[in-house]
């Protein structure tokens, strides 16, 4: 997100921004509260969740480093509409977000790199929606395997899931129930699961059962 | 989106820009294709739908005017996530989209009116991921009647819904056999429809039984 910024802009930058290392299970924002900082995420994992108002929960996404979070709440300075925890221990960079909306009002090339980075987000987000409107839940666990291959030319794979199930169903927006008969779907496609080790015995049969999106994300590596 | 902007700047704007009129059915962008043009709306109904590979096709927003679209596609010059049709005769502005991106890497009060909108655009959308994994179809149907009640204090309210039911239901992410049985849940809370005219009898019940969201969204109408 940074990567084009000048020397100077970057020092301004560094002087609104820490360090800081998390537990696991720590809550960095609560739905409904103004954010008062932005997250970089260097190391580890942390699930955005969305609550409902009878307290029904479900994790919209688990973010890998390097990413940051929740860009669009810092930047406008709205309530956070997604809660985000540690799910593992987590080093991070926090920016203080109302330095940063001060600083992008006077720094062009900080607001074009931050109209770059929203505009991804506000994409994976649209890709989240076509995903759950389109899809079955086994097709959404089909994508989401698929999109753990990292060997695209590759006839088969094996990998292992970089949380545990009870994670995975809420990410892929079902019931635990629903993503062990999505696994059972699957094995008629030829993936093998023990325990958290997945292996797919035939890429090319998962992708024409899953249909994953077919347009390209340049530049934004699979989450 | 541009009302901060100042009269250079407007002018500028302007001329990179054109005023269409286009009549019911027309499609103003295709799903994979890069945006030639940023949309405005300002007058009529749009349909922003997403199409899996298998050709099964979901409304994902039908837009009000004023309003934008899509913009994000248009900011990065990566290929539309959705597909774009007038579903009402439509007057429209056009945007020159590779024009628009030169501006606003030399214009800082565009690019960051731009950040302000893409912002709300992303918040939109997580919105209505919010609405998909928490909420039943019933439950989404009672959110989105309740966005069109204008009179937050009234008790009752009565008026038309603003499409047919076969384009509602999709927008609902629902089959249309789905949104009949949400319609008939809903008279247990006090919703009559005769056609396309809703009469909510009790607000207060049917906002109990939908849970729509608590965070206010400052300045952006429902949509």
């Amino acid at each position: 997100m940074f990567e084009r910024l000048g020397e100077l802009l970057l020092r301004r930058l560094d002087a609104i921004t820490e360090l800081t290392q998390l537990p696991a299970g720590r809550i960095l924002g609560r739905q409904g509260e103004v954010p008062a900082v932005l997250y970089i995420l260097l190391d580890g994992q942390a699930a955005l969740s969305a609550t409902a108002a009878d307290g029904a929960d479900s994790v919209v996404d688990v973010v890998q480093p390097p990413t940051h979070f929740i860009l669009a709440a810092a930047l406008t300075g709205l309530p956070y509409l997604m809660s985000a925890t540690t799910i593992t221990p987590c080093r991070l960079l926090t920016i203080q977000a109302p330095a940063l909306r001060s600083l992008i009002h006077t720094e062009l090339d900080l607001a074009t790199a931050m109209l770059g980075a929203v505009s991804r987000d506000y994409r994976a987000m649209v890709r989240q929606v076509r995903d759950l409107r389109l899809r079955s839940a086994a097709q959404r666990l089909g994508c989401y395997l698929l999109a753990r291959i990292t060997d695209e030319g590759a006839g088969t794979a094996r990998f292992r899931l970089p949380f545990e199930k009870a994670l995975l169903a809420s990410r892929l927006g079902c019931r635990q129930d629903s993503l062990s008969r999505a696994f059972a779907t699957l094995r008629d496609y030829g993936v093998e699961t023990h325990g958290g080790l997945v292996i797919v015995h035939d890429i090319a049969g998962l992708r024409a059962f899953s249909l994953p999106d077919e347009i390209e994300e340049p530049g934004v590596p699979p989450a």
